[in-house]
């Protein structure tokens, strides 16, 4: 590519990144408003590339050669409650407590909306839509986390925060986003146990299919805590684990009183057929099982790519169990300058953490994706932190 | 079919009927929930068949052909106003005025939480989520619809009810759903020279590419109203004329300041890569001009389904310019019963409308399918109505 194209490139990749506020542009509007760009990796988007893979082949069989595919698209789909109680038998909970939602971020839109009030108490950096989502006459208010610390949330400060700050919701996203820290189940527990005055404890999970607590790793979720604290609402977005954000599918649990406060004047038919036939293939044991396997085989490659990028003196890699890691940019590389250099010259999307608040430094964020794309992730990243020179 | 198990069907049938509220259970949940069932026509939901054959025709070439399907499913959707400015290229509107919706129903439901505050004016019948979406604070009011009069809109009844009830909003669905009235463009804009002083002026015109205002049956739609009118909101769902319930896709045109509004605090990845497809699509010449001959075609077979149904005379059809006949069955059958009777012994499924509120008698919607569809559900209708012995 001749640098003149490049510079194109590079300002058209800006204006769109503008447009997109602060979230990225999609792949797909970058392809179809990006002549000439050619995307190799999207390290960007957060997902198992294998879920994506064994999701298609079930939908392959069971919609395309079934020919079934036209018949999904043609009729409604099930009403929210009908889709939450297949849900709830898979997941062996109550289907009172179960909303469906059109991806995560409606389902965070909704609590928000509908739910806080007066003040809610966010940990930065975080999802920009917690904050972004919060209508005028509700404040906002931050707890720090440290990246000296690592991001480690500090329980005496936040309760302090929380007794002081008197919020009606708080919310935990563990394992957190951007970073990627993990708070333990038992910890998470005790801080409950502290925060039962609190109208709302948002807890968003939606990447604790990435995480684990020994060897073992066997699946995790928050999801209990439900029955036990009233105030707690699980946020549970599918697009990551299973690599299908094109079909915008998440769910919730909370309280009754509070399924039903949602469901009595809306969010009827709010989620695609396509996203019906995953919740209803959840249910499917053979599924799940190599679902289980490609989960696991995942988080093994992802902590390898951990090891790789250790590696790289220029770079300080922050500890995750997310399928992702913030990298700090030691060498002063401005993280916009280094997204479009890994972009143009390696053809690897991945995410500037510029407009990211409550980050202080240069930041990129990288999703793991399969091995051999790891590795030359590594060595593209490699590459440009070592040769500053255009 | 034996006739207890046509009795086992039928109590199944009341119970999913009683779990979908106002509504009817979609086909999916009726065919997974209900061994046994077979449906082989669908006149209850109200769409073009061929609309959707031309739909898929274009999916199946260009994502399932061409191997792009699963990279679809893959990824993130765009956000909002980049798949707005897309469609307002298509619709020639600025792109200010256009807010992307997960099919009407989240539209609706996204105007009325956040728009209307006081009091809400509806016709009836109508289309029960513009009065169930509505908060308890909110007043709602009826200006009901005489079938004495063809369900026609009386314009000085109206303008009364408006004086002296002085909503914030008001509701047109034009053509009507469930009996298919049509308030022709210069009596709408007429009405609206009156309306000024209504915060919110909502026109529905999701059944619009069914109506014609003569034999040339041009494409109608009010969406220029909103340039000159700037309490105006037009409605549209995709479901009906593209026939796609399933991908949930349709759009809104209002002020600037409402797109605005609603964008600042949610609704970022609302659609499905899947819609954003089709919304893409639109924009295809080729597509439009294949759909405008399917259109038409589709018009005069529901005009022939029309004639067919008038020569029954156990039913009274009422005139409509929409894909729909609401049918009053005028032996005193109920419409419960009706449906059951449609349904088990002739796999005919159609809408009961008993549990519409503001129409008295015994009504049942039959859609329009195709020609030859159109003629079993004739013969079926028939035989029911003049044979009342099971």
């Amino acid at each position: 590519m001749h640098n003149q194209d490049k510079k194109n490139i590079e300002n058209q990749l800006r204006l769109l990144k503008e447009k997109a506020g602060s979230h990225s542009p999609s792949i797909s509007s970058l392809k179809s408003e990006i002549e000439g760009l050619e995307i190799k990796i999207d390290a960007c988007f957060l997902s198992n590339p294998y879920a994506t893979e064994l999701f298609f082949e079930y939908l392959y069989n069971d919609l395309i050669l079934n020919n079934r595919l036209k018949e999904v698209l043609e009729f409604y789909p099930s009403q929210n409650r009908i889709i939450g109680s297949i849900l709830a038998t898979t997941l062996q909970v109550s289907s009172n407590n179960v909303f469906i939602g059109n991806g995560a971020t409606e389902i965070i839109q909704a609590l928000i909306h509908n739910f806080t009030r007066r003040k809610i108490l966010i940990n930065l950096p975080t999802f920009s839509p917690y904050y972004e989502f919060v209508f005028p006459n509700v404040e906002i208010v931050y707890n720090y986390l440290d990246k000296n610390e690592d991001f480690v949330l500090d329980k005496e400060i936040y309760l302090k925060k929380v007794k002081q700050e008197k919020p009606d919701t708080v919310v935990f996203i563990t394992p957190n986003n951007p970073d990627g820290g993990y708070i333990p189940k038992n910890d998470l527990e005790e801080l409950l146990k502290d925060l039962k005055d609190v109208e709302q404890v948002i807890i968003d999970e939606s990447f604790i299919h990435f995480a684990y607590e020994n060897d073992e790793m066997n699946p995790l979720s928050y999801g209990s805590f439900v029955e036990k604290y009233p105030n707690v609402i699980i946020v549970k977005s599918f697009s990551k684990d299973f690599g299908i954000a094109g079909i915008r599918a998440g769910y919730a649990l909370m309280a009754k009183e509070k399924v039903d406060h949602l469901l009595r004047h809306g969010y009827l038919w709010n989620v695609s057929s396509l996203a019906e036939y995953f919740f209803r293939l959840l249910a499917d044991q053979s599924f799940l099982e190599k679902y289980e396997k490609i989960r696991v085989r995942y988080i093994k490659e992802t902590r390898n790519f951990y090891e790789l990028l250790k590696k790289i003196p220029e770079i300080k890699i922050y500890p995750s169990k997310a399928n992702f890691f913030l990298i700090e940019l030691l060498n002063s590389l401005e993280p916009d300058e280094m997204t479009f250099r890994l972009l143009l010259d390696h053809g690897i999307y991945c995410r500037s953490c510029r407009d990211k608040i409550g980050l202080k430094g240069n930041f990129i964020r990288i999703a793991s994706r399969k091995n051999e794309e790891n590795q030359m992730i590594t060595s593209a990243l490699k590459e440009v932190v070592q040769s500053r020179i255009r």
